[in-house]
């Protein structure tokens, strides 16, 4: 073999593998190929044509993006001179510096984001005399201890009406019409500019990370109107978190910036760094680096991409210097990264408290799985009723109905951020008395004002999540398994306290100054075992509590309750909420779990070859031919075969990028030139240009025979799109990965319930 | 199709699917098959053998045995009436019933050998007077604070040898004396009763979770000596720790419950629960349940199994049991599962202090690969030496040198735990000094002695770990962070009190009695620095550090110190101490990371079609001929052609087991039967019994284009054992996973230097 046409073949790999994601090759590019015009075009044309580019809303073929990706690897590494040697490293440099770029954006714009909440929010209830832009705690910082803030006033104050009646129908008019405000402004918001910032993302990026390509929803616009429209929807008051909507700004974030520095080359290469950002994302959202990095593992199964030990890593330096730009910044002026610490708990638990702790869990487990249940029948019932047509005033009116219902209950009324807090803490006579929560003789009106609001909150919580706004479904969740827990916790107490001779509370120190019961650590337990409950998670989960509230000496009460949770939780329908919405919305996204065949073999779901359009190879004459058979069907690829036999897969995309240069440059003489995907043939005939180089080396072929389980493994485990089928070197059938997304989600009722038109 | 044959399969798959693993057909059983005599043979023939099992030393055929794992599954499933619904119930409550004692086991034996080792550690300075049993903390409970113990007295004392000269010697002889006993017996036990009990056991378990066949690794005789020699090993004061062996011991437990209890019926079964235990061994071994579960997944890559989902949750609910029953037994009294407690540190730190971070990570980055490559050295010298034929006397002579150069130095004398215990807890002048350590006058004596220690326990670390003594790294490797650690903490102390007025330290509070810098804290980002230069493991590390230490508001400078470290190590070599030793030893375990081809293909390393011992299916005339061709050749199996046609692959056991019973039972009639792998020659000629049903459906074909990288990808995600190759149907050749571990290994230097005889 010659070298001549490999040096060619090296020299233009350089636009193929061109970090320009839209560089087509020109005619004179192309013509050089021609030129060749022997059999070793074959040898060549491996290069040949841009990575295929995909149509929104298709999934990539990862096998081959993997491919590409080694080429251009490969090309780095090959390279001579000093360009050679920097080559590969400026390309890791960039990579590093586009993460740390991330990181420090995340951790930024988290922390900003923090801010506007809390201005927004107290806007509610007053301003600050001296300067409109400062929220209360800014507003009052620089007193002395014991020192009254007269600086923040509440509305009333500053407008000078101080008749009691008159000031709370004032107070209340405000709260309302602000909330109403707020939320009609995020709901506008995301109807007229990004429709695709509604809700939390999590599902959409779960679907992304596994090759779904949805360039939109990672769009600039979307970024701007999802980080403004969280905090407008977060200080209305609506039960909703800003968690999971962080990782969408954050993957958003890493999108923009992968662009602008031109590390999208290849689609798996934006998804590792997807990947990476959603870490950080967690990370900032709830001052959590380390259970970032395991959301990243365990709900966004990131350990199935190709590389699992470098994804993981780079997602753990991002989440780190995420979570130190949002310390350095720190926007409550607390530095810590804990946000609901909880404090005063002691460090030891006694058995007997197990039993309040299992039911608590087995509750948060029922509870979870009932959320999950209404907020997919309220999805359903929206899509399908006229509110699908009237968004705006959907949103709007149900902040009025939140609004209304939340001023009336004192634990509704208050940020949930600052609810979790104060029931995360044990009473301590210093720090006053919440709302009455630490008054003993109120024991019953606290139970019920707590279960109270933990009910409101699962039917605004199950209605809000998918309405036209940014919504989480962590912090509202946390939120009702700490008015839960706390509300056991001083059921618990109270007994122990009526009847500190029993048996069962003999483990308790006999002195009843000393505390024994901590309501505080319940609410976390309730809080933990509602989160599992609904989202289904385990490890993550449990490091992010931890990381939340730092009570890593009950980190063993806290997992039991997520065990608990979970098991209840699991016998009442596997999918966590995330899980249901990719269904609903019909992603082709293949959940992790084992799939047990009963008995079937591939033969059950392959597509029949007969049923397939294929190129056959001897039919195909001519350039014009082909381009004419690629423009009539619209499908990604195509099998090729030669009679009986089966030559080969070939992705419509490459072979565009090869064919339409030729046909563009002259009309007449390469047009009409015979060519054929047969090496064989070729080699015997060349006056036939050889196409073999444009079939792809990277696709499976299965026996028909091959059990239905160790298929759909293989389309879970190496992340396919599709399968050959063949036997004795013919074409049987092919499988996608929507058969077998099919195939896993069938059992769910509502799949593709809310699947865009 | 009638449906008689399908019956017929059913009722005899009981046998098949039977928990009961030594089960052979009997000649009945197998004549009723052949009773049958039709082309439905192939059909019934399925299910048919016992499961192959598989030789020592050789790899299970992961797909093969998800096969019959799945098979088993489906039966448990179909079978009618109440035996049918009680089945699958009964068989997952034992699966848990194991799962449980696993714990409930793992947790006590840890339990119970911390308490032994605490009791010889003792031991080795004196005795209590009341009770030989008694180890000094016990020995000395119930007294009043501030009341003198008296009865716990040293060996000087106990014999009354008053003499300051006469009672140092008699207690550094007794040191000394005491240390080369435990030792040599741990020695002993171990080269006598069970060689597969020395060294920590992490790298045998990676393989074995991957799927290498290693029995008696796994055996009660193992267990029972890991577990006392352990004790013996550790209290010897040998620079080793317990808890690389503990996983080893909590393996070896789980082995021996899946066998009393008949949980092995599968080799995927098996691992599912060893991944488990080895989890619950980091629990108990760290304290760390959370550790314990990242653990499993970082370190043994567990989450490549089958089901990563199903596995982490084992993981997690073993972990939990196992650490609750090390809590409840409580062996230390101090009623908490963190072992080596931070505490007096401030929660918050400065940016200054990033610099000497930065410093002891690189340090530790450093320090770690030079303690793995001269290990590795002195592995591979201590089997080329004499040494090789003396281990007993080894071991003795190493562990007089160690109790000597330790009994020196006061920071080597005491137990390693201790040590770690004290260096990671700020001086409190209410707990009293720890040898001198607390003394701000004596700064550069203190750091000069930390240094020491840690050099020299480098050094001893290095040549005692591969010894014949069960042996862990994390504990000498904690300790060597930690003096490392405390001392660069002493320093920056130091130059922060002697220029508390520099701009560097501007951030300090200008009261010079609050503490600015913790050395304590110092100490543990030395420990993490260390572990991670070492190991090479990230998220698992920084959980089980903080879950070991509490703390957690300090769990980003630990992330940050073993991000630096690690990228500093694999600067000097990417593989942690434990893929050394996998190389080393030569296991067939496949590193996880991602292998980057040079663009070749699989034509690379696939062994050719005509190197292969295949099955001529034309060739193979009657059953005694195909027998006498299994006896001939020792392969796990053959590829079956027939012409140039591949027909697939069958499995050495599974058609022995087919074949015997039908020898064994008469000599004449059925021996001399034609039979064949062909299903359309035996359909087309009913006198030739057909054999395809023995072919394996799970066998993957490949072509020999496809990338290497993807081949070995393939066998990274999948499990594989072996692959075949094939063209048009032809057979080209045969991928096995020893030529990928032999791909992957081939840069590092000492590849099977230590591979068994």
């Amino acid at each position: 073999m010659s070298s001549e046409p490999t040096e060619h073949a090296d020299e233009h790999s350089t636009p193929w593998f061109s970090t320009d994601n839209d560089h087509i090759y020109s005619v004179e590019e192309a013509e050089t190929y021609e030129l060749l015009g022997d059999g070793s075009l074959a040898q060549s044309a491996k290069g040949l044509g841009p990575r295929p580019s995909y149509k929104e809303r298709s999934t990539i073929d990862w096998l081959l993006e993997e491919g590409a990706e080694r080429e251009r690897w490969r090309a780095l590494h090959t390279r001579r001179g000093l360009r050679g040697a920097l080559a590969p490293i400026l390309d890791s440099a960039r990579m590093w510096f586009v993460i740390f770029l991330t990181g420090i954006g995340i951790g930024t714009a988290g922390a900003w984001l923090d801010v506007l909440v809390k201005w927004l929010g107290d806007l509610k209830e007053g301003r600050c005399t001296y300067g409109f832009f400062y929220n209360q705690v800014a507003c009052c910082s620089g007193l002395d201890p014991g020192e009254i803030c007269t600086e923040w006033q509440s509305w009333s104050q500053y407008l000078h009406v101080s008749s009691i009646l008159g000031s709370s129908i004032l107070q209340s008019f405000v709260y309302i019409a602000l909330s109403i405000m707020f939320a009609g402004s995020a709901a506008i918001l995301v109807v007229t500019y990004a429709p695709y910032a509604f809700h939390t993302g999590i599902p959409e990026i779960k679907a992304i990370l596994k090759g779904y390509i949805f360039d939109t929803f990672l769009s600039p616009w979307t970024l701007l109107i999802k980080a403004l429209g969280l905090a407008l929807a977060v200080a209305s008051g609506l039960s909703l978190g800003k968690e999971g909507p962080l990782v969408h700004v954050a993957c958003c974030m890493a999108y923009l910036l992968a662009k602008v520095f031109r590390l999208n080359h290849s689609e798996v290469q934006k998804r590792k760094l997807l990947a990476a950002a959603a870490s950080a994302g967690v990370s900032v959202a709830f001052g959590s680096p380390l259970g970032g990095v395991l959301f990243g593992l365990e709900e966004l199964d990131t350990f199935s991409f190709s590389n699992e030990s470098e994804v993981m890593w780079r997602g753990f330096v991002t989440s780190v210097i995420a979570a130190m730009s949002l310390q350095y910044i720190d926007p409550f002026g607390t530095s810590k990264l804990v946000l609901f610490q909880v404090t005063g708990v002691s460090d030891t638990w006694r058995a007997f408290e197990l039993i309040p702790w299992f039911m608590l869990a087995a509750v948060g487990g029922l509870l979870g799985s009932l959320l999950i249940r209404l907020n997919a029948a309220a999805a359903v019932y929206r899509r399908n009723s006229m509110l699908h047509d009237w968004p705006v005033l959907e949103v709007v009116g149900f902040a009025a109905i939140t609004a209304a219902v939340s001023y009336l209950v004192v634990f509704l009324r208050v940020q949930s951020s600052e609810l979790v807090a104060q029931l995360f803490q044990e009473c301590d006579p210093a720090k006053g008395d919440y709302h009455g929560l630490c008054n003993p003789t109120a024991l019953w009106e606290n139970v019920f004002l707590l279960i109270l609001t933990a009910m409101t909150k699962v039917l605004l919580t199950a209605w809000t999540f998918g309405m036209m706004v940014p919504a989480g479904i962590f912090l509202p969740t946390i939120a009702i398994g700490a008015c839960l827990g706390r509300a056991m916790g001083l059921l618990t107490q109270g007994l122990q306290r009526a009847h500190p001779e029993a048996w069962i509370f003999s483990a308790c120190p006999p002195d009843p100054t000393i505390p024994c019961v901590s309501p505080g650590f319940y609410a976390v337990i309730g809080a933990s075992a509602m989160l599992g409950g609904v989202t289904r998670m385990t490890i993550s989960l449990v490091v992010i509590l931890f990381e939340l509230t730092g009570a890593l000496s009950h980190v063993l009460p806290i997992m039991i309750s997520v065990v608990v949770s979970k098991w209840v939780g699991d016998a009442l329908g596997k999918d966590g909420i995330y899980s249901v919405w990719i269904a609903m919305r019909q992603y082709p996204w293949l959940p992790p779990d084992e799939y047990r065949d009963q008995g079937q073999t591939a033969a059950q779901i392959v597509k029949p070859a007969e049923s397939l359009v294929v190129i056959q190879d001897e039919q195909q004459g001519s350039f014009k031919d082909l381009d004419a058979f690629l423009r009539k069907h619209g499908y990604h690829g195509y099998p090729v075969v030669r009679g009986e036999k089966l030559l080969g897969y070939v992705v419509t995309e490459k072979a565009k990028g090869y064919i339409e240069p030729l046909l563009a440059e002259d009309a007449t003489s390469g047009v009409e030139r015979r060519c054929t995907f047969s090496k064989e043939l070729a080699a015997s005939q060349p006056e036939i240009a050889d196409l073999s180089g444009l079939l792809d080396d990277t696709v499976l072929q299965l026996r028909k025979e091959v059990p239905l389980q160790l298929v759909v493994n293989m389309f879970q485990k190496m992340n396919l799109r599709h399968v050959l089928f063949s036997q004795g070197g013919m074409l049987t059938g092919l499988v996608t990965k929507t058969d077998i997304v099919w195939l896993l989600t069938q059992h769910f009722p509502h799949t593709g319930a809310l699947a865009d038109d």
